[in-house]
C-alpha cells in the first residue's frame, strides 16, 4: 500500500509522439500537485514528425521547425519536467526507478517512478556491412539525421544518389532526391519495391518509378559500401555490380528500440517490440505502459501481433496511455494495417492483409483486381486507379485492399479500413453509400467496382 | 399459372441509369430465348449522366456524347428492344400491359409484360409563376435541357445569369456560369444555400461563393420572371426587388415522375416517390419493380423513407432489379444520405442526419465542429477543412457528418458513410486506422479529431 503523501510521479522515457502525447494527456487530467511528470529525451527535439523528413529533404517543407509539433518550451510551460539530451540507461522494475545519463554533463543519476511510460521508438536498421559508417551514408529517422543528409546534399558536387531499400522510406526518399536534381538508383533486395504490397501491385509502383527516371535494381542484396581515401562513400557494392554513389540513403526499415526493456525483463514479441494489453500496459506490469514505435500492435484482421511503426499509431497510443495514467479509461483495440504513401504523382495505399498475410493467418481467400478512375471518366484529370481486393472464401469477409493510382487513390483506402474494422463482407460493401459526383468518383466508386467483382469470385468458388 | 411457352417478357419504362442498368443486368443473366426485354425511352438518349450536365455547361466536359455511358446501339446489340422517343402513357396492372405512344409517328399501342420495371426518373420542379416559360429560362435535367442552355449561353450577348435555388444543382450551375464568364446571382428561398447542410456549415459555403464573386441573395422567394417583348427573359422578380437576367437557370430541385404509377394505383410515399421492398419490388406487387429517381429509399440512420435522386443510387437499384428479374437475388438495403459536391475549389460533403433530421427522427444528439487541414499542416497546399459531427446522446452512435474544405475534403465523408452503415459509435471511430502520411492527412485525420471531440461532448452530457 502506498503510504506516501504528495503527488505521484510519472516517468516517461522518450520525448517524441507517443511519450509526449502520453505526458500531455496525463497533464490535462492531473494537475502538478497530483502528478509530477518527468520525461527523458536523448536528442534536442521533442514531438516531431519523422514522417515529414522526406518532404523536408525534398524541399516541400522549408524549415525543420515546421516538423516540430510541440517544442520543449511548450512542454515546460505545461509543467512537464522534460530533460533533453538525457538518456535512460537502465530500468529497475523492482526498485521502481530508472537511471538517467545527462549526455551534456556526463552526470548519471537514479530517479524513482510510480508510473512508467516506455516510448523509446525505433531506429533505422543499419546493416552490418563494410563501409556503412562512411561519410555520405545516411539514415533518416531523427531530425538530426535529416539535417545531416541535407548538409551532405548541399555540399556534395556529385549528382548520383543510391537508396538502399524500397519500402515507404526508400520510395519517399527516391522522390526527395529526384526533386533535388539527383540521378537516383534504388537497390532493393525483393523482387519488387514496396514489400507491403502484393507483387502484382508492387510491379505497378516499380514501372511508375522507372517512368519517373529512377533506376530500379531489384532482387539485389547490397554487400558493402566502397569509400574513397577521403572517407566519403563512392559506391554501393552488390554481388554482381557496383553502383557509383555520391550519397547513400539507407531506407531498409526500422526496428524497435527495446534494449532497456529487454534488460529489465519486460515481455517482447516475435518482432522484437514490447507486448502490451489493450490499455497499452506492458503485459504483467500494472504500472508500466508502452507505446509508439517500440511496441507491437494487434492486427484485427489476422488476429496476430505485428510491428507497424507509424506516427498516427504512436499518437493514439500516447493518448490512450495518458488517459489511463491520468485515471481515465481508454483502449487501443488494434490496427487493420492501413498505410498510404506517394512517389511523385503516384499514390500507393494498402490496408488489411496481403495474400501472404492471409495464408500465414490460416485464411483461404479470393483476390480480384480492377481498373477504374478517380473521377467520372469524362471529367478532366480523371486518373487511372487499380484496386486489388481480397475476401475470405465462403464468408466473403473483406480481408484487404491495395490501391495504386493518381490523385484521389490513396485516401480511398479509408473506405476499406473502416469496412475491415466493422468486419464487413464484400457483399455488404457493394451497397455502401459512398460520395458520388463526377469530380469525385465514377458513378460506381472504384472500391465498389472491386467489391462487386469480389462478390462474383467468392460466389463462383464457394 | 403461366401456361404459355416461350420466353418471358420484361418491360422497362425509362431508359436512363436505373432502367437500362436493370435491363443490362437481366440480359447478363438471361438469354433472349429465356427473356425478351423491351425498354421505352421518351427522349433520344439512354444511360446518360445527368450529374455531368453542369460540367458540360461549364466547359469541363467538351462533348455531350461523353456523358452517355451506353448508346442505344450498344443496347440493341445486347438484344434489348429499346424504343426511343416512345412514351408510356398508361400501366394496366391487372391486364399486365402498358400503353406506349410513339412520339415520332403518333402511333399508340398496348404491349404486354410478365415483369415490369418502372424507372421513370425525376423532373425539375418548375414553379407555377408568371413568365417561367419565357425563352432563356432553363432547367438542367436532361441532355436536351443541357444542349438548350448551352445554345442560349452561346447566343446571348448579355452576361447576367440568375440561378434560382441553391441546392446541389444551383451551386454547381453557379460555378458553370461563372466559368463561362457570366455575372452570377443565386436567389435562394432559405436563409443559407445548401439546405442539405446544417445552417452553420452552409454559411461557410455562402461565404466561399461570395468570395468567388457570386452574388448570394438569401431568404428570398422568387415571385415571377419578367420577359421583354421578344419573349426572352429580362429579370427575376422577387417581393422586394428585380434581378436583371439574360439567362435564368432553375435549380430548385426535382420531383419524382410517378404520374403513371399513381394512375395505376401503385403505392407512393410521403415524398411522392414509389415505395418498394428491399429487393426493389413495388410493395404488394410481385412482378413490378421500381428504381432510380422515381422511388423513395430507406435512410438507415433515421429509419425513415427519404427522396434522394442520385445517379449512384439509380445504378445500384438497376443492378439489384436486374439481378432479381434475372432469377438471382440481391437487395438494396438503404442509404445513409451521402452526397458530395463542389463549387470551384470548395468541396462540400455530408452523410447521415443533419440536426433537424435527428430531431425529426426523435433522436437526441450532441453536435461538434472542428477545424483541421487536408494534409499535415507543414505540407504544401494543406487546405483548411471544417468537420461537423453529430452523435446520439448516451450511446454515442454516429448520426451524421458534414465536411467543407479544399481538395481532399469531399471524399473523406466516405469514412463516415461506412461508419454509419456499421452503426459505429464515435468512441469506436477514434481508434479507426485511417491512412496517414503528410501529403494525405495530419497525424490525426480531421474525421478522428471530430470524433474525439464528439466523445468528450457525449460523455460530459451523458
Amino acid at each position: 500500500m502506498d503510504m506516501r503523501e504528495g503527488p505521484q510521479r510519472l516517468v516517461v522515457i522518450g520525448g517524441d509522439a507517443a511519450g509526449m502525447a502520453a505526458a500531455s494527456q496525463a497533464r490535462r487530467l492531473r494537475k502538478p500537485d497530483e502528478l509530477e511528470i518527468v520525461a527523458f529525451e536523448r536528442t534536442h527535439f521533442t514531438s516531431y514528425s519523422a514522417c515529414g523528413i522526406p518532404y523536408w529533404v525534398g524541399g516541400d517543407v522549408q524549415d525543420r521547425d515546421q516538423l516540430v509539433a510541440r517544442t520543449p518550451e511548450e512542454h515546460w510551460e505545461r509543467h512537464i519536467d522534460l530533460r533533453l539530451r538525457t538518456e535512460v540507461t537502465e530500468i529497475d522494475v523492482s526498485g521502481r526507478r530508472v537511471r538517467a545519463h545527462d549526455l551534456e554533463t556526463g552526470n548519471e543519476y537514479w530517479t524513482s517512478y510510480d508510473k512508467l511510460v516506455i516510448a523509446t521508438g525505433a531506429r533505422p536498421i543499419r546493416p552490418d556491412m563494410p563501409g556503412v559508417d562512411a561519410a555520405g551514408v545516411h539514415g533518416v529517422q531523427t531530425l538530426d539525421d535529416g539535417q545531416s543528409l541535407i548538409d551532405t546534399l548541399t555540399r556534395t558536387e556529385g549528382r548520383r544518389a543510391v537508396v538502399v531499400g524500397a519500402g515507404y522510406i526508400g520510395v519517399e526518399m527516391a522522390e526527395a532526391l529526384l526533386r533535388r536534381g539527383f540521378e537516383v538508383t534504388v537497390v532493393n533486395r525483393g523482387a519488387e519495391p514496396m514489400a507491403t504490397l502484393d507483387p502484382d501491385m508492387a510491379r505497378l509502383v516499380r514501372r511508375a518509378m522507372e517512368g519517373m527516371g529512377i533506376t530500379m535494381v531489384d532482387d539485389t542484396e547490397v554487400t558493402g559500401l566502397r569509400s574513397g581515401e577521403d572517407g566519403r562513400v563512392r559506391a554501393v557494392v552488390t554481388k554482381d555490380a557496383e553502383y557509383p554513389a555520391d550519397v547513400v540513403v539507407l531506407g531498409i526499415g526500422v526496428e524497435p528500440v527495446t534494449d532497456l526493456a529487454r534488460q529489465a525483463g519486460l515481455p517482447l514479441g516475435a518482432h522484437g517490440g514490447l507486448l502490451t494489453d489493450l490499455a497499452m500496459r506492458v503485459r504483467g506490469h500494472e504500472d508500466i505502459w508502452a507505446g509508439g514505435d517500440c511496441v507491437e500492435v494487434l492486427n484485427l484482421v489476422s488476429g496476430q501481433e505485428q510491428y507497424i511503426p507509424l506516427g498516427t499509431h504512436a499518437n493514439k497510443h500516447g493518448q490512450v496511455i495518458g488517459t489511463n495514467v491520468g485515471g481515465g479509461y481508454a483502449t487501443f483495440p488494434g490496427v487493420v494495417g492501413t498505410a498510404v504513401s506517394k512517389v511523385c504523382e503516384l499514390e500507393i495505399a494498402r490496408t488489411g492483409l496481403r495474400e501472404r498475410d492471409a495464408r500465414r493467418a490460416g485464411l483461404q481467400y479470393e483476390a480480384v483486381v480492377i481498373e477504374s478512375t478517380s473521377r467520372a471518366g469524362y471529367y478532366p484529370d480523371a486518373s487511372p486507379m487499380t484496386v486489388k481486393m481480397i475476401a475470405e472464401r465462403n464468408t466473403g469477409r473483406l480481408l484487404g485492399v491495395q490501391i495504386i493510382g493518381g490523385e484521389g487513390a490513396g485516401k480511398r483506402v479509408d473506405i476499406a479500413a473502416v469496412a475491415l474494422t466493422a468486419a464487413m463482407t464484400v457483399e455488404q460493401m457493394t451497397a455502401l453509400d459512398l460520395g458520388y459526383a463526377p469530380p469525385f468518383s465514377p458513378v460506381w466508386d472504384p472500391v465498389l467496382v472491386a467489391a462487386r467483382k469480389a462478390v462474383r469470385k467468392v460466389r463462383e468458388t464457394r
